[in-house]
């Protein structure tokens, strides 16, 4: 047996297994590589444990001194689970920051369309996100086009690379991705996935409208639809056979932008296959009116979804605004899944997703970056974003604290939350036996020393308090190592 | 001529004199220091001009090339005028992030006036910001004591240095700062941020009514407050006679924490010694309520002010959430200031600040990271927040545009605005001639390059939209130099 496979964890580790506190327990947990996926074997909680004495650990824990490795977690840090992102458009990373005074629908076709139509093999690709380019950065594009001539794919590799590298240098070692409509792209970020270690689903954008997709940016019709979207499934199952850790998901972007037909053709394809679903669901005022327009014969935005097969208990539906208490009982009755996107709603003045309603319903909700509607691919940053919109909705509502959602229960919505929105609820997002070790380690600086990060800790700062600053002031900084399935995927240069 | 007093700046530079757009422009700026103060002597905007061909620059400033000091800014980088916090709570650093559940009232007693208090000569003060020490931080806390023996004010000290190192290194070359009730700590943040070279004035807490103030936390009545105030007042113009780098400010906490007579004498300190001033209003309905029930015999909250003489030009009122129109017209024709503090209001789910109406109204209005309320110290994530939260107004107001604060805007506040605030108008906030210098250098990084920071430029973009990029993902690793008066006051390690 080959030791490395086996590995201790020791230290300090903070979760949020309910919404309503940490729960921070010191003690050793023991993963073993061995069965594939890095499940956590066994837990020891104890205070008294000294990682100096590591024969008694190890005798706790059931193994050999000499069968393991150890890893400690630092002295001003702990063990938290990875956060999972539910809803990210890998191939709007390039945009983060970008959507001037826009708001979503002429944000799509000013700044992402384009943008994602441009991720795609073409040895003539430029820059086509919507922008002239100014003399200062010729040279920048003229490497990039340079590329593009040996490797069509380089602008592609160039984004999906950095956005892998970037979510899981922040800690999200699971995430939900929209890519674009080009198999051959998307097919490369299943790939980089895989190789990097993120547990990811891969979701090929699937929109062939003629009268709301721009012609540059649309599948022909249903044939294709489906077509491309089963040659990208079938790829991903490929890359990874046992589907653990890279898995594709069907993704229809939204109503809107699909004949009826592709939309119950893809709801067939995801039953059919048992795979994941994702698309976006009354994210805005002025969508949920076009798509009342679009669809007169079914009386909501969830009626579209749940007439087309598309709703069901691997559902991920974006946003969830705007839905009214018919809509949230079908989706809580098929088991479907909310991905909130707090950043997103607020920088494109789409409303207020109301969480407490939603949970108080029965229905799981995670945290979504929404890159690039979303900001940030930080799902820390999504987690301040929910406890902020949660207050002032609270504000809103006359006052009442009830709509707070509180630092643990943000962190709670990104982790356990998050879980359940992907289907992996009980096997991610805490540090149970059987559970997989998808972990992010946090280390917090102390005031007065070098390079203490962007968190001061001052000393006098009791354990919760501390988690708390993180969540405020934290950022990539803090993320000192990530694991998924127990394997080191990120270590802060 | 000591020539390393004459300096030119080389490069883009960057600013927001109007709030619609960015000026971007390129040349040289002469900053003469022998002046004492660090105005720009002469710019000269010109895209041909080239750094590698200083003669030809110097000459254009009609300066020789030996009798100055050349700074380039970096290639991907360009300068920004620094921010200017105009409200931040220098003695609550260390409760960033901290405050729970709880909104305004009950997070005053709970979190800030144990921290504030504990920030005073006092060989045997622990740890006493409302937390019990746990095990794992004791060895911290004995030392912050046993330096507290040879240096009473060795936590004053640790708070304060902590607070103006950080703002600095996001920018902030000017911070209106509220300190504590203690003199001698208050007075030790004067020599702090003088020695430092921060921009700052500097508020010695009053607070003394003994119905509404905590009894381990207040002055004894009027005569203390106001003499308390002119103790540190004075102790600020010996640090610095001319007032240009630091200078006092009265600063009354808030109408429920004072006498009515301490207020009116305030005033009238404030008046005949023409001070700025500085204080809360209008943060939280609650406190509304409560003051309408303290002062019966004022019509409104500004009424307050009005009455005790604290209304003036000078004035910086931080929130001003909830004000009616009548105190609006007041504290315009006062020309008083206001303070909009985004992620302290979200935080503590005050209410949304209706920035437009302010400005339509012709108020000057400047951003605040009002730490702790705020949890964090960087202007531009109030920038960021300015945005977002304006988007929910405008989402709350029935989809109405017009109360969006642009990225522009958001930064023409932290700048231009911030300096009306401050009563430098015109001095700080923009690169013309006359305006004293006091600027960051913005470097962003290269996507795929190592160390570039929390910013990915793919080099396609447009400047305007490195700009946003900046705005909505940079921080302190995006700062590489800051200028006060021309004096670099911090280097990014």
């Amino acid at each position: 047996m080959a030791t490395s496979q086996r590995t201790v964890f020791f230290g300090r580790f903070v979760s949020t297994p309910t919404p309503d506190a940490y729960l921070i327990q010191h003690g050793a947990i023991l993963v073993d590589r061995n069965d594939g996926h890095g499940v956590i074997a066994k837990c020891v909680w104890d205070d008294s444990l000294d990682a100096e004495q590591l024969d008694k650990v190890c005798a706790r824990l059931g193994v050999e001194v000499e069968d393991i490795r150890l890893v400690k977690c630092n002295e001003n840090g702990f063990f938290f689970p990875g956060f999972i992102d539910t809803h990210i458009h890998a191939s709007q990373y390039p945009n983060s920051g970008i959507f001037g005074k826009s708001t979503l629908l002429d944000w799509l076709t000013t700044y992402t369309f384009p943008l994602e139509a441009s991720l795609k093999a073409d040895p003539e690709v430029v820059a086509t996100n919507g922008n002239t380019v100014n003399g200062t950065n010729r040279e920048d594009v003229e490497q990039v086009v340079k590329k593009q001539k040996t490797d069509p794919l380089a602008r592609a590799r160039l984004v999906y690379d950095k956005v892998i590298s970037r979510t899981l240098s922040y800690g999200t070692t699971t995430a939900s991705y929209f890519a674009t409509l080009d198999v051959e792209a998307t097919n490369l970020l299943a790939d980089l996935a895989f190789m990097k270690g993120q547990r990811a689903y891969i979701g090929r954008v699937c929109m062939d409208h003629p009268e709301t997709c721009p012609e540059y940016y649309r599948d022909e019709g249903p044939d294709e639809t489906v077509q491309k979207a089963v040659a990208n499934i079938e790829y991903c199952q490929q890359v990874d056979p046992s589907g653990e850790l890279v898995a594709p998901i069907v993704t229809p972007r939204f109503a809107p932008s699909l004949h009826f037909e592709s939309l119950c053709r893809l709801g067939k394809l995801a039953q059919e296959r048992d795979l994941r679903v994702q698309t976006h669901i009354s994210e805005n005022v002025g969508e949920v009116a076009w798509v009342k327009e679009l669809f007169p014969e079914c009386e909501s935005y969830t009626a579209v979804y749940e007439k087309s097969g598309l709703l069901g208990s691997k559902t991920i539906l974006a946003h969830g605004i705007h839905l009214d208490d018919t809509e949230l009982d079908m989706i809580r009755s098929r088991g479907s899944k909310i991905s909130h996107c707090p950043s997103s709603n607020s920088a494109l003045g789409s409303g207020f997703c109301q969480v407490r309603r939603l949970l108080e319903k029965g229905i799981d909700v995670g945290l979504g970056t929404d890159v690039s509607g979303g900001y940030s691919c930080s799902t820390l940053d999504a987690v301040r974003q929910a406890c902020l919109v949660s207050r002032q909705l609270g504000y809103v509502k006359g006052g009442d604290k009830k709509w707070n959602i509180g630092v643990a229960e943000g962190l709670w919505l990104g982790t356990v939350g998050g879980a359940s929105c992907v289907g992996m609820a009980g096997k991610l997002g805490g540090f149970e036996k059987g559970m997989i070790f998808d972990v992010q380690e946090i280390e917090l600086g102390v005031a007065g020393s070098q390079n203490s990060g962007p968190v001061d800790i001052f000393g006098w700062e009791k354990l919760e308090d501390r988690v708390d600053k993180w969540v405020w002031n934290g950022d990539d900084r803090n993320v000192s190592r990530v694991w998924v399935g127990g394997r080191l995927v990120h270590e802060r240069k």
